[in-house]
């Protein structure tokens, strides 16, 4: 059964929840809606979560592994292989994204989802689609059938996490040359601003930048990516890591738990997600604007702004980690301020 | 002795040891400057601290409580006694600040530096200087001599907060019709652009806000603030609150401690505070972005950038509690992250 049968189960949250928290948030004392995102996280978080007491202690960062073939045109300045000792770091507590969770109280899921090499771990997903894509300026990335697997890998990882007691999810990613991969679509989407939204990645010279420009240019001219079908676009251009992150947002709406975006990689994923479901969006909150260029756009397209302007660029789900304890004080507020009634205040209120 | 005096003993930061910081950062498995802002975080607390290790365990945010004689022209939405009410609630735990504290770990100090009325709780600082300000349609808000009291209450308050151990600071401040004082200022520097940086503080109707501009606007020309005079500027349109919060950055720059801005109020305070002395700016770290519309002005003349996007309008210190966690975490990295030796990786490096 394809992902797609499951696409009519996505319903909007429900507004009646989010507006039980809202008269809440009313009612405590500060001016009405002083709280700000903080405030419009805690309705939204209501509304998915159908509570107006959700549980939201149990939070997990989703990491997808994957190589992408395009990295044989020196569109990065890592060589392949750090893919692969980057994915097996993360069993061993070293990276950004270990050390970040520690201090969240959050825990992490890492998915080989196509990572060219073997990881050893018994705590590892192996969920393998292939040693990597191919070189999109060969042909696609992968197969469609290749890309609905990944997408359906997503979200049977939100399915298993959930039953495990997962609340809240975050999307994270490894894979040297995504950055390559996820300009790449968000191309097919601006093809006309190809040269401002490729950014320099984990760092590149002004040679090697202008020759990833020129790699996503003729992936697009090659591959030919139909617009109109973002499976066409995400199987021509995209990495499994993009489209299992984009399966993770569709899980994440079927089991009415908030996901968070990291930053452009899983940005882009979000915004092939709500292409093929636009509902979808209700259930995406964003963490941090990357420092990629891309960002601004991918923002656009998603009508949401980021939380944290850290200008980070590290990947790994780093971003959303650090959105979760923004999470945690939205609701420690809701959930422990005083109302106007304990604080001996009538008239603390707005007029407009 | 006025605090003139103790301005030549501002020095900047000792960039040795954010050269330390930078190399060990620089060492961590990540692309270099990855975690951005929160690198920039580390680098710039360990040469404001003079330690490749610094101490950031115990933090406080200190808040300025005091009233404003401008909110008898009806610039607010609630009624002065708030101003009251609210700096007593900061003892009974249920404010927004007390909830943020509690969550980050932190503590306040609760300073009535000109509240309108009687607080009897052992833990305040009584500093009170009156009873509140002059209305600034009136004349001048203070005396001079107010003004240079304030800051060095300031000043005593860092002082004495340092003796028992704390080493991260933030600002914050309750009064009723603080965003107007904070605007007159700020008009004083851009009196061009007045409608476009008043805001409507915690709300207010159209026609209170258009009050609000006019207001804004004849207590700059009914006071006359000389702009290159930055205690003439505070005096006449400033608030004991803002007075004292631009003494508590001089006095964190005088400690060599860490100061975080809050919202706009705070802002505007750490303006007059680099116009005072300009080398105090290297000792004043930014939190959120405030909803204020003069916020940007403000961090134009900062020549600094809010970390959170978080459209909060709350004030009392709330929004430099949430990014005492950001350095929290920038420190748990920079000492807990691998080192590319440790992650078996060469290369993760740009070349550029």
């Amino acid at each position: 059964m394809s992902f797609y049968n499951l696409m009519p189960n996505i319903k909007a949250p429900n507004k009646g929840f989010g507006e039980l928290a809202q008269k809440r948030l009313d009612s405590l004392t500060k001016p009405i809606g002083s709280l700000g995102v903080l405030e419009d996280l805690v309705i939204k978080i209501c509304s998915i979560m159908e509570s107006e007491n959700p549980d939201i202690s149990k939070k997990i960062t989703v990491i997808m592994c994957s190589d992408n073939g395009v990295t044989d045109e020196g569109v990065s300045s890592c060589p392949k292989s750090v893919t692969l000792e980057v994915t097996k770091n993360f069993f061993r507590g070293i990276t950004g994204v270990n050390v970040f969770s520690k201090f969240a109280g959050s825990d992490i899921a890492v998915v080989d989802i196509g990572v060219d090499g073997e990881i050893n771990e018994p705590l590892l997903y192996n969920k393998k689609i292939r040693y990597g894509t191919s070189n999109i300026l060969k042909g696609p990335a992968m197969t469609k059938d290749e890309a609905i697997k990944a997408i359906e890998i997503g979200i049977d990882m939100i399915n298993d996490l959930y039953k495990k007691g997962y609340r809240v999810f975050g999307t994270g990613e490894m894979g040297i040359g995504n950055t390559t991969t996820a300009s790449a679509i968000l191309s097919a989407y601006f093809p006309n601003d190809i040269e401002k939204l490729v950014g320099k990645g984990a760092g590149l010279t002004k040679e090697a930048y202008l020759n990833k420009i020129d790699v996503v240019k003729r992936a697009i001219e090659i591959n030919k990516p139909n617009v109109d079908d973002p499976i066409d676009v995400l199987s021509k251009l995209g990495g499994f890591d993009i489209a299992g992150i984009v399966g993770l947002y569709l899980g994440a709406a079927l089991n009415k738990v908030p996901i968070l975006i990291d930053g452009f990689i899983s940005g882009v994923a979000a915004v092939v997600a709500t292409k093929i479901n636009s509902r979808v969006s209700d259930y995406i909150l964003t963490s941090h604007g990357s420092a990629e260029p891309g960002t601004k756009y991918l923002f656009e397209v998603l009508q949401k702004e980021p939380m944290l302007n850290l200008k980070m660029r590290l990947g790994e789900g780093t971003g959303a980690v650090l959105a979760f304890k923004l999470l945690d004080v939205a609701f420690e507020a809701y959930r422990n301020m005083g109302t106007f009634t304990d604080a001996n205040i009538k008239d603390y209120v707005p007029l407009d």
